[in-house]
């Protein structure tokens, strides 16, 4: 269900890109709910132009390895977003080493509704027939 | 109105993307009372490791031949959202040939106030003067 | 707070991205209360056949320098909508020198709690501990 945007500058490998990517899900998946098997991720990179941060909004030192993750998600409570922000940025310290401040997360909830999994069909809906 | 965003596996033709753009757009005006000239699409292509889906979630065998489809657009009945889906998946079996199981489809629903289609007003807001 | 994307056509000049990405910036500190330094876009480029516009939708007439602007921001009143719309049309009509009719913008609203600046924290939520 989530649908996952990652933006990184390019240079990256793309063995650092699927750590990422792994552990952004693993943070979904410990602190948000998410089944392990509800993975739908879109990586992309950019050319140092056309990806572009302040390097201290509000006191958060940002550098060049900074991430933008965008995540399409039904809706969650303040406190699992608030929990989940503080998995996904604890895990990407771990793997593949990112420094916190690097860790831009911007959600995007909706409803159960809004999502089709495959076969034209809305799979969260309970009553559809 | 709707913004549409394709994200494709690398190594499909153009003729291809075009066909699913086109059928996706098809099933917006049929089942979302879209308007037929309301048409803006933006297609992307990503390498293997870049675009990351489960091959089972669900039960629905997806392939490599997955695309994935975020469509941001006004608030919709979840009836009519139900019928998206079903039109959506139903033309692209047709054209390009496409298995159901691999069309994945996540709405964002907006406001009228929301847009603006050119010229640097709010078309769709009535009391605009 | 924004995190805006802007889709091109493939062919303009780094010069001329960045101009759009500072107007439109200028233009959400100008109309939006949108704090200076809370700047964070993402561009891209995209061969004609996959940027996809209706040229005559609402009797306005579009050309391929049309530019897509996606705005994920903190919920704003329609007035600051409306006001924000005519901003970024006017000065990229300034700089680098746009026709109004090619600027389409999407917003997609979303709540304070729904961000992360760095740090894993919720930096917008007031009662976080």
């Amino acid at each position: 269900m989530p649908l996952v945007r990652i933006a990184f500058r390019a240079g990256k490998s793309a063995q650092y890109r699927q750590a990422v990517a792994e552990e952004v899900h693993g943070a979904l998946v410990e602190a948000a709910s998410v089944p392990e098997l509800d993975r739908f991720q879109i990586l992309t990179e950019h050319a140092p132009g056309d990806l572009i941060y302040d390097p201290t909004y509000l006191g958060i030192k940002r550098s060049d390895d900074i991430v933008m993750i965008q995540i399409t998600l039904n809706q969650r409570t303040q406190a699992v977003k608030v929990a989940l922000y503080k998995a996904i940025a604890a895990r990407l310290a771990k793997n593949p080493g990112m420094r916190p401040e690097d860790v831009l997360i911007s959600l995007v909830p909706v409803a159960p509704e809004d999502w089709s999994f495959g076969d034209g069909k809305a799979q969260y809906v309970k009553t559809e027939s």
